[in-house]
């Protein structure tokens, strides 16, 4: 007999049909002879009415009463679930993310899980209940507080118990039928990936992919725990992310899995830089010092006559503002002439394994945007991804150059969406 | 430096502007020099919503599940309110009633307290802090699950956290000024009590004054807290409830507390009984037996040709068919010819622990409902109070009736009713 940890994000569990119909799932999950534990989100718009309650008592909402607040949101969708099962017959118990064990540190808003201590959930199981666990949220270690895990969380609750209970397998329901070589909105012959690598899901992740986020991905695979993303509406088979195919999913891995594309994040360019020793430091240290993540960076040729260079960078947009500021104080220290903000862009990465050990592929990415004629404004490259940035509006149509160009196109349009998104 | 708990109920903070009002006079009694509790319930109908969502999924939801159900409602507003709070400078923390150390048995949907180890909330006191503790809810002591105390359970929470915590005072704030001589929708000219004591307010409760739950007064007499029952929407001083008048409210106590009236219970009569010593113990077993309270019994004089009695008793009107059933089902072990079921009746009770010294008090209460031409059904009476049975339509103007007849109508109409009722 196998464990199966089930996640439900919360766009299947909306209202009370869709809670029904995932109960039905779980019970037949159970019914196949599998221990199942069950992580779940709140009900559909939940989380954004209690953020919108707390800002009109309060401007800037935060910390441990914020993360006490959010955590209503799991704390119904789980009771409801475990009557909606238990009015199937089968007998299920909920627990919230303190209850089953879930540590992490004092980070409100967006804590860390430190360890998983699941010994009230293994009890409930070995008494042949289904155990129902909230997804987002946790416990401090030191203050006994309650915590949440930020964006994302629940799937990172969903891996992170099935690495501590062993489990066969981590199912993440969601309202697609898997991970598709593109955005289905974008490209509507997008294929369903059958399976795909934790290293190429990373890289789709960090690329702009939001099936699964890159926290639950990096988790999985430190933890080996295969993923199973499908959708909690079809029933299908969806994408097993894993080190190695797993059961009868022989399939061999293509050389591309996928095109992702980005269109939250800007472009800051530092112009006027002495081209000398230190001054990128200067300017990224500053960043840091500031908090802000940075994704790409790419240094100019120093034009000889000046000893000048520009250094461009991309960032999340919300966080441009407090970039340009930073810089802007630091600029005596630093030493430039001036800065440029474009937040009029978007990022377009190639993933795949494969590509390594094929050098036509860079050369094809290249042709493929040449021909549908689109400029490319700045290019990264890693051992399985080559990412450029464009025009914000030259998106959609050179993810589907770059899709078609690759062979990735499915012969049906056979992306679904089903709902909309959960957390 | 006093401790003060307060307890505002769930019409007080219906929405984000009632948790900015409570907030303001939260931080009013800080102010004032004083360590403030506070407990608080699910803001206006978010219990009923969470229970219509429950039985969407469940016909018969119960037990555990329902109660985690419950307790996000709590958890929502105690949030909110420590955010509305800190939003006004001061320094706030919010806790589960697990958190707040109250222990229950293990009795799902209407737990008792066991215990209270409020650690937690004098630790946070001790630094300053305001703590806001959730009403209505506990952990159960052996399974260290979540419970809920059931009807009044915010109220009982309040008393009990003030006897944990030797609170000065408990202040229960609530949608009207206080205690009143009778329901204010009945009777306009019904004055506000300034103090009444445990007992009359237990009588008050017992007989359908919705103000106070008995539950919550037998434990703050059990502990001698003394209550003081106001409203967050005036400000105004409202009723003390305690076994001297204390302070400086040195009011005379009144022959008469009140009048209280409760149209929610039903009679049944049992008809044709054998007069023999038994056959009521074997009534009223077998209505404990299905675990049916009841209120009033009367037995009438047995018409000496037939040796036959009739035995009549009221209970809740929702016990009615479980208690026509079981004693329908033990016809034959009671032996009797009939049973009659009235739900068309009202009853009306004048409490006053004065009455016991005043003996012309019983003869002037009947004479006020002769005068109103309202026929008595059933009479019963304590030391401190007198109850009669009339039918239900004669209910309000018994009441005006007796109200007037016992001098307790005020010179104005000053009975203010602000908001709904919470739980």
């Amino acid at each position: 007999m196998g464990l199966v940890v089930q996640k439900y994000g919360g766009s299947s569990v909306a209202d009370a049909e869709g809670i029904k119909r995932v109960a039905k799932r779980i019970v037949e999950a159970k019914k196949n002879g599998n221990q199942v534990v069950v992580v779940v989100s709140a009900m559909g718009d939940t989380t954004d009415e209690l953020i919108d309650l707390a800002e009109q008592v309060s401007p800037m909402p935060a910390g441990r009463e914020f993360d006490m607040l959010l955590t209503a949101g799991e704390r119904i969708s789980m009771a409801l679930l475990a009557m909606a099962i238990k009015n199937l017959g089968h007998e299920a118990q909920s627990f919230t993310g303190s209850q089953a064990g879930v540590i992490t540190d004092s980070v409100h808003n967006k804590a860390r899980i430190i360890d998983v201590t699941p010994g009230r959930i293994r009890d409930s199981l070995d008494k042949g209940n289904i155990a129902i666990v909230a997804g987002f949220q946790g416990v401090s270690a030191d203050k006994k507080d309650i915590t949440t895990l930020g964006r994302g969380g629940s799937d990172t609750t969903a891996v992170a118990l099935a690495a501590a209970l062993d489990a066969e397998v981590c199912e993440i329901y969601t309202d697609v039928d898997g991970v598709f070589t593109a955005d289905p909105r974008v490209v509507k012959k997008a294929k369903k990936i059958d399976w795909i690598s934790f290293e190429d899901m990373l890289e789709l992740a960090a690329s702009g992919s939001k099936v699964l986020l890159h926290r639950c991905v990096e988790y999985a695979r430190r933890y080996n725990i295969p993923i199973h993303v499908r959708s909690s509406f079809s029933g299908l088979q969806g994408t097993w992310v894993s080190n190695e195919p797993i059961g009868d999913k022989k399939v061999e891995q293509a050389i591309i899995s996928g095109v992702a594309h980005d269109t939250s994040e800007a472009k800051i360019t530092v112009v006027g830089v002495p081209d000398k020793p230190g001054e990128a430091a200067a300017i990224f240290r500053t960043i840091a010092d500031a908090e802000i993540n940075i994704d790409m960076v790419v240094q100019n040729v120093s034009a000889a006559a000046t000893g000048l260079t520009d250094i461009s960078f991309t960032l999340p947009k919300t966080e441009g503002r407090k970039a340009i500021d930073a810089l802007e104080k630091n600029r005596p220290g630093i030493g430039f002439d001036s800065l440029r903000y474009d937040d009029q862009i978007g990022k377009i990465s190639l993933v795949g394994a494969g590509m390594k050990t094929n050098p036509g592929v860079t050369a094809s990415f290249f042709e493929a945007l040449s021909d549908a004629g689109v400029n490319i404004e700045l290019i990264s490259t890693s051992e399985i991804r080559i990412s450029v940035v464009t025009r914000a509006d030259d998106v959609p149509e050179a993810v589907r150059a770059v899709h078609t160009a690759f062979g990735l196109d499915s012969d049906t349009d056979e992306a679904v969406v089903y709902g909309g998104t959960g957390r």
